[in-house]
């Protein structure tokens, strides 16, 4: 999948599964957490830095995400954030955590090991899931 | 300062500056970079669980205090998380970053070396400086 709006480094990264109306969806390829990346269409690089009505349609989606993740994979606590310091381009981090994940309670960047991958199947059932729940247009896996 | 908002161990780490409308306004004791975390007034964990319009008037007080971190302190880039994976009550982290910072790129969860101080007489200033620019309820400090 290509996407001018989404950097290459967090295209090899992730798996791309669609678009919503602000924001691309990634899904992180290390499977140890589900790791969820939106990166949002704007040429601004920080969250904080966007108009309120943007900033606002953007968070919509981030809580879309995260309600995916409670109640549909059944995480009760999710880590949120936007940080940019290797890609600049905006992107915000929205994963699943619990207490026997693989680097609890560590954040994940630079300290999540190596995990397995997704299956096919899998990747197919979240993104039809997010497609029923929040209207996503799905990208071909 | 008490605040039976705010959690002990935020309260040991930080300077406790003063409360905005949504959130009391903590600074991180280390100095080495501009590491600000405000704790709003809510039961609730993880920020994209709340309400939208909960949600966005403590978006707003971040914003403001990154706007602060940038045109004040001439900072160009903000980190901002929301994570608890320590300390469960909710708790936002708006900090300064830049390219010669102890711990740049990483995060600076974990990877940050302690650093200075703040000088009283800075803590006065900056504090001073939220009271006009975002109504700061200003804590003795």
């Amino acid at each position: 999948m290509t996407d001018p709006n989404v950097p290459e480094q967090l295209l090899a990264d992730c798996h791309y599964l669609g678009r919503l109306r602000a924001s691309a969806v990634l899904l992180h390829r290390n499977a140890a957490v589900p790791w969820f990346i939106l990166v949002p269409q704007t040429q601004m690089n920080d969250i904080l830095d966007l108009p309120d009505d943007q900033r606002e349609a953007i968070l919509s989606e981030c809580a879309a995400v995260s309600r995916f993740i409670k109640q549909q994979l059944g995480f009760d606590k999710v880590n949120f954030a936007g940080l940019g310091n290797v890609v600049s381009a905006m992107h915000l981090h929205i994963i699943g955590r619990h207490s026997k994940d693989a680097c609890w309670p560590q954040p994940v960047w630079g300290n999540l090991p190596e995990g397995e991958f997704y299956a096919p199947e899998q990747l197919r059932k979240w993104q039809l899931s997010l497609v029923k729940i929040m209207a996503l247009s799905a990208a071909k896996l």
